[in-house]
């Protein structure tokens, strides 16, 4: 971490920087330049926040060198994590495509959606039945009766279960049902529901706030590892910015660059990023094309009576068109659709 | 509403959107253009989402003619609400400044600091006691012990308390020590908190989401209002933009845009939404300037050793050079600020 | 153009809407619903700007139902426009792959550049005489010395010229050596500018603002349209956005957005839109796969001592291994690479 | 300028790095330290692009310590710079408010504006004559002519006069008739442009680009004052955010950063920044008092009827009652308002 002092720093205000660094555990490396004076400070800063030095009078700016994460930075750890998941893993050669309705609205719903993205090639299933609605007005979810219907069709297909997790309280319902929680953009920084997370052992899959940078999904992520759960998955669904033509903005650079910064699985949902039908599948191929390790997608038999998102869900005969060509740009990048074989058969999961 | 259908959009998917319209509990007005065909769906719709017809066939996209909220919309009430709060109010003729630090951090620190910005001016007291922080490994506050000092320092200098809650499960504790709940920007769409929020009788501060659109806010604020509390004040505390001067970017055109579209009081947090002491004092008399209803300002008694925000906090001097020059604005725009007087007499608050 | 009323708006305001309306040669579709009334202007509105209407009194809100643009669109023009560039078309069955320094430095630099982009499979060559650059103090491009190399460098090698024209006092200048006039971000609503080059019969490619919306680029499009200049392609290069980890962030979803609006070929830069050579790659693969039309790609003998834009830049040993990718994405997506036979033969372009 | 290195640079790296540096005249001051190293580059850097050592090999990234601006920066020049202006001065204790239509669109519609806004506390006249329009069918303002009409008003009321310049082909004939070049939002970066009008001695009032930093604004300030033009005037004027529910953003943080980095006067323009007359009053106070110097408003005496930007126009009467208020805040501020006082008496402007 570098502090960068003002022109006009007085030597004692160096000085008393010095201090606060060394009381922070941290060796210090005095650069007097013509410029400006720069204080190193050396060690362990990954868990040092900046403001410590902030509001020292003389500060003009602290910079940091190294990442402000370490559980989930690729330094820590380069080689990739690859996550185990009903049959197939997430984040090595077989690229993961999980689809299903926004909400899970009835049984024969969302058994019926279960059979037909299996057939088209998904390999997990998603569907909501806590759902995170702008208004209070709009259908919130059929809550542990959804559940209910996911583990018959989950049963019924073999395919391991995504759902997303709104609070603290729902963990212990939740984690008895699915294979994997979703954390929705809007809680991505909810920090009692990451840590409340990181002491389960099921599987995650972190979704990037609305506004949030990529350094702030991961440290999102590293509330989630330091609580010793490992099991995360990271997922890009567009960035709000001032286009108004797509409901969202797909941050396709965020792959490439969470590649590269972390050993987490990324995941792309084409759905959320575009939020219309039409453009779903474009996005999906560019997204393999990048080098995503998966896509998320919202699939439901009757997009025009779907009760939420219905403007943005494939039928289930495009979406697998779309699994057709995901499965050839796959293949261009040395990689292949993983699949489901045979039953369900449950990771040890559940807490810690 | 109105639902605009695609230019080749055919009579059966007309009729069949006529037919969802109806369904919905909703009148029918045709208007079959040249240009297109335009089906206004005339009744109650503030509480009918727009993607029940988004997803139909044929259709182009849909258009809102009145807002997605009712009970924090102007037009159904068109008075200011005036909010009681300990021997003052907010929303009427009184300029409320809330002051105090970022943290608790120790007993005497915040009672240092509450005896000191109210000696400046300042209504209401401010102090974190659950921090919301990007980094698993930051100060993450002093949870209920933090709240017996904030207690503490209240029966000293008669200020209500200001602090922010995190989750639904805080609710029970939060009400029983504070004056005003606070919802910080990360959860102001997390809506199960909204709800629990909305079933106590405890004011509220709720922060606008650093992306968040006006609209989301307001939305946001019904949820709390439909629980049946009206006590719900709302802060704009700087937006998410490309510029990196400062920390977030005020947007001050919300103070007069909330003003027009809501009855609800308008608080702005320059802290925040500039992210640097020097700034603070410029933003918050171009607040009181356009019309906000009162201010949110953090002031440590030495930011130099403050545990977070040190760089945003005001010294107590600095802090009261600003209350006399808010009072000069107050006064040109008709308006004086809010004092305490005399001891701390609580509001009837807590659950409904 | 739908022209929605306040609520309280009284008969005579809607009367003077309605004569406004008549004035500018539209017709009146005139709907009193009982949330609002709404005056519908029927008639050719593309060129009817919607401030007309917005500032007289007892109007809400003006709301396009058809685009502010025709000749660039795609409803008026439907067949993809292809256009043809020395041997191979832009827009067609072909990916065009156009590569080159960011600036001309010297005749070697870039004829050496020109030779190895063309070896690697690129079928144009870029490269920057004028330099729009952010600071008065840094390298402003070689002028039409530079020009003169490119010259050079496309007799040797038949791959056509794309620079960049920063003024309208550089047209006849740049006509004379250019193949495709390219025009920069910060360009794109020059209106001079573009009015200048609708004027000329040479290839346009027009890169879209920083933060230029889908509509604006294509607004932008048809001023050249307008001038009877038909040779335009798109470039998407990035928008700002509040993420940091990246130059730009690349809008892929502008790819299957602009194909759907606009019969014109769509080109991308990703370069630019992420800033990093070590990125190219990656969101060129998915600019293919999400049906771009083609690439503009940033090589340089020896990035490390380009005179601008070095970090962005490739050498051209992974240029070539990334147009491999490329070509095996356009395979997929049932197209092929373009490719420069024999002889330069210039179009027959310049002056209307 | 600090140079990062990557943490695997190797020393042969770090090396070329240094020789880079002394090569462009940078004294070396190395710092080995544990995390990285670190080289810097000490010297006059502001005219030395970051970009000359981010293409290097094992560079993690470059970090400036001083500001790549120097004639346009307080460091350079303490004193905040006062501009001469017909009999008044800005910058200085006087603030400024500059009002008239968006266009002029006649003889009578300009002169009845200039006596009104005389009349109402403005002291400079606004009225574009050529104007820049998303759309190539919209109006585009009325030439020269417009010129002859604003010369006219001028004489009438001897208020001098500010008019948008667009292209480096107008500058002579805009220098015979404005006392003000204005530069727009979208020509912020029109780099030809500043240049040309750098060698002028005509006063400029410089517009934000919708997107750029305020850093980028600065830059651009520097290309007019490297010319020798010291007569810059910089103007906020809302930037692009996602926020739907005003025309653009006003980013009032900008007038105390602006004041803080830079001695050139700072202007907001409240009718652009919100787009909407309702909240033009209340933007226009926060700037006073925030700090701003100064204001230009769109006024015209018939919004509903004004070719362009009505909706954001104020009356002649509204805006009389806003320049009373501001009176009173410039006032607090230990400020007053501008007037004119007599003839006209032109400044020593022109060609250098």
């Amino acid at each position: 971490m570098m502090i960068i002092m003002k022109a006009n720093a007085t030597p004692q205000q160096v000085e008393a920087v010095i201090e606060r660094v060394k009381s922070a555990g941290l060796n210090v490396h005095l650069s007097q330049g013509v410029e400006a004076t720069i204080i190193g400070a050396i060690g362990e800063t990954h868990n040092i926040p900046t403001d410590l030095f902030e509001g020292l009078e003389g500060v003009e700016t602290v910079q940091r060198i190294t990442q402000p994460y370490k559980l989930a930075s690729r330094q820590f750890h380069p080689e990739d994590s690859v996550l185990p998941l009903n049959g197939f893993t997430v984040g090595g050669d077989e690229i993961v495509v999980i689809a299903g309705p926004c909400s899970v609205e009835s049984r024969s719903q969302i058994i019926e959606t279960a059979i037909a993205v299996k057939e088209a090639g998904a390999a997990a299933l998603r569907g909501g039945v806590f759902k995170p609605r702008t208004s209070p007005y709009s259908f919130q979810g059929l809550g542990e009766e959804g559940l209910e219907h996911l583990a018959e069709a989950r049963a019924q297909t073999g395919l391991p279960i995504v759902a997303e997790i709104m609070s603290q309280v729902q963990v212990e319902l939740m984690v008895k049902y699915v294979d994997v929680l979703q954390i929705g953009a809007r809680n991505m920084q909810n920090f009692n529901l990451l840590r409340a997370i990181g002491e389960t052992r099921t599987s995650v899959l972190l979704k990037r706030g609305l506004s949030a940078t990529i350094e702030e999904l991961l440290m999102s992520a590293e509330y989630i590892l330091a609580g010793g759960n490992q099991q995360v998955m990271l997922c890009e669904r567009g960035i709000r910015t001032f286009e108004t033509s797509t409901r969202n903005t797909t941050d396709i650079n965020a792959i490439p660059v969470l590649k590269n910064l972390t050993h987490l699985p990324v995941i792309l949902d084409p759905s959320h990023s575009t939020g219309h039908a039409d453009y779903v599948a474009a996005v999906a191929r560019a997204a393999i094309a990048a080098g995503a390790d998966g896509l998320i997608i919202e699939v439901h038999p009757d997009p025009a009576h779907a009760l939420s998102d219905g403007k943005q869900s494939l039928k289930p005969e495009k979406f697998a068109a779309m699994v057709k060509q995901i499965g050839q740009i796959a293949q261009i990048m040395g990689r292949r659709l993983a699949t489901v074989q045979g039953e369900y058969a449950p990771l040890k999961q559940g807490w810690a």
